[in-house]
């Protein structure tokens, strides 16, 4: 039997989730959700806001971004003066990716596990610039984590990249990598590097200096359930003096600090919630919340590979994996199936359980998350919807006449 | 006196406004203000998208907002494909000034009634191709609209400009310009041009079609209230497949309405409101509600010109004025304010008048703004705290003793 994962205070259960009783819930990685106590510190800025709009969004809102950068730095212990805030990670690679001196012809490195979107916005720029993208690849291992020197041999060639970005969990294969590594290779070569950390506030650990990479991104409403449209982006005082939001707004050549406290008209209570969403997994415990959520996140894993008769594909240690995994499907599923979407929308749809189907290198996965509002029979109920639609497919197989 | 403005249904009075109730709210131009029955829309989409995340921000997404783009493009009398959505019109300018080629050295042509953040951004964008700014001056007129004749002079020079941006409503000096014939000189050199309708959605009747600028851009946040974070951009089928959102996500390559149509996780259920906002106006009367604020702006106008016994500078015909107006303040007023900034918190602090304060061309003016929410009290308000601030100055000076 897989392990259980460790129980909570009392108050992390009755936290209280808007999502719908009858959805098994596997997808918390793309977009979040927001739990009633956030939600309704999310009302109470917003109706501030609506009471007096200039005062708030125009007179306080410096003081206020200030008070939330405070305390988005304490969290990933960086200092408040690299901090800008955004609506999401790709706005953050966006911003990088217009600020970053780009030669004409630079080479721009990722690898293969790139986040599609981060994927796009860099070809984009090459384009532009008429340079290339590269994108190293990295097999995924059952044992232990991804090994990047393939990436490092790539930063340390005699034609060093112009700028390296590297996850730090990998969107479609759910993999930690070493983001360390990466960035002392860029270091020692003078190569710049952002480190797209999308989904690793709330699920791992979060120490930005002592990454000191130059650029790190990341969003709060995912792992952290913020509202919608809460990000930052790190910069590190080698490009702080460099690095502009993609909205230019009134604040240019103010700063790192004004420029991104202005972006235009916007949803400024998003942002002050901020805090509120930290507050409350401190309140519960951020760390015990990281453990549970990862430890429900290997027992969903060992279950659906146990149910399936699948080998794992992904170290389930924590130095490789977070609150994601991703589980090899059985090969036959595909049969009644045109494309990964049509599984997922067939689980949404005939069985409520919401889960991503991700094609990786010819193989369809699972890609599972945990948080506060799963619990171990959501994923009991995805493998037992793989295991009818499984035997479905063995009735109609038996029932088809012999093949000629 | 003053004309009074005209009568509304009932259901106009009743809406509710979120804003407190001892504050004469002069100021709906900056962030705009949403009322309850919007509110409560938000509210609902807002919940459909938590219930479901991935069903709604996933699957459901293009669709919502196909049905979002039509019913911008109904209000504003444009093609549904010509419709981008953005958080506000400072990213449709930056969209564009991402997505026009600049040649090296190129002249970006704007006036001087240009909004500040626009200013900057093309400031920071002409820096990038070592091009030029030139912000054409324009005189304001007590009679009449604006006479644009130097800014077209400056488009049939020569040397066209790269770009010409052009607000439809000034937002310093509230007047309205005959973009129409600013588009005409720029299409018949085949100059780029852009329209910075930030204010008109909700202030003008729209026609965007007829107008034919290559780009459009307008908030809905403002006078249609929706949601803060939600404006668009209108690109004509000329520019429509070279023009991007300056967040590069998934769809890069797919055309414009599929990679406006994502753009990173953001708060899609602001985006989802707006059809709630525009058949709200429309079951008031949208027609109606322009020409109340109007009536009442003018109103307000006229009472405080009176009031201060000060000259009109601007026109308040429909031509040259919409439902915001500026009006000079009497100059002795300077007096004990350090900067406009000072006498707006003044009037918020002390008298619960919010209203901005603008220094043009080196003399002072409070820019007002009429919307369902004010009554013409709100401007007697604001005539009474200036009149009180004058006569404490004459106070002052009457018991200082005799210069020497």
């Amino acid at each position: 039997m897989p392990v259980q994962p460790p129980s909570l205070p009392d108050r992390a259960a009755r936290l209280g989730w808007p999502l719908r009783g009858d959805l098994a819930f596997l997808n918390h990685g793309s977009f979040g959700s927001v739990p009633t106590p956030i939600q309704n510190a999310y009302d109470r800025h917003r109706q501030a806001v609506e009471a007096d709009p200039i005062e708030v969004l125009g007179r306080q809102c410096e003081g206020l971004l200030a008070g939330v950068r405070r305390r988005v730095a304490e969290f990933v212990n960086a200092d408040p003066d690299a901090i800008g805030l955004v609506t999401n990670a790709s706005a953050g690679v966006g911003a990088v990716l217009r600020s970053v001196p780009l030669p004409a012809g630079a080479r721009l490195v990722t690898t293969n596990h790139v986040y599609n979107a981060v994927r796009m916005a860099m070809r984009h720029r090459a384009v532009e610039v008429g340079g290339t993208v590269e994108e190293v690849h990295l097999p995924l291992r059952a044992v232990g984590p991804i090994d990047l020197s393939p990436l490092l041999d790539s930063i340390r060639r005699d034609d060093p990249p112009a700028v390296v970005i590297v996850d730090q969990i990998t969107s479609p294969t759910a993999a930690v990598l070493d983001v360390r590594s990466v960035v002392a290779a860029c270091r020692a070569r003078g190569v710049a590097v952002l480190i797209d950390g999308a989904h690793a506030p709330g699920m791992l650990p979060m120490d930005l200096s002592s990454i000191d990479a130059d650029w790190y991104t990341g969003n709060l409403h995912k792992w952290t359930c913020a509202p919608k449209g809460c990000g930052f982006l790190h910069a590190s005082p080698r490009v702080r003096g460099i690095t502009h939001p993609e909205t230019i707004s009134h604040n240019l050549g103010q700063g790192f600090e004004k420029e991104f406290g202005w972006q235009g008209t916007r949803d400024l209570a998003a942002w002050l919630t901020i805090p509120d969403a930290l507050d409350l997994w401190d309140s519960i415990g951020t760390a015990a919340v990281r453990d549970h959520n990862h430890a429900l996140c290997r027992a969903g894993k060992e279950l659906l590979e146990q149910a399936w008769g699948v080998a794992p594909i992904q170290a389930s240690t924590r130095d490789a994996m977070g609150s994601m995994a991703i589980i090899s499907l059985p090969q036959r599923i595909r049969g009644p199936f045109e494309n990964p979407d049509s599984l997922m929308v067939h689980l949404h749809d005939e069985h409520r359980v919401e889960v991503p189907v991700i094609d990786w290198e010819g193989q369809w996965h699972v890609r599972i998350s945990a948080h506060l509002h799963n619990t171990i029979e959501d994923y009991e109920r995805l493998a037992a919807a793989i295991g009818r639609a499984l035997k479905a497919l063995d009735a109609t197989a038996a029932s088809s006449p012999a093949p000629a």
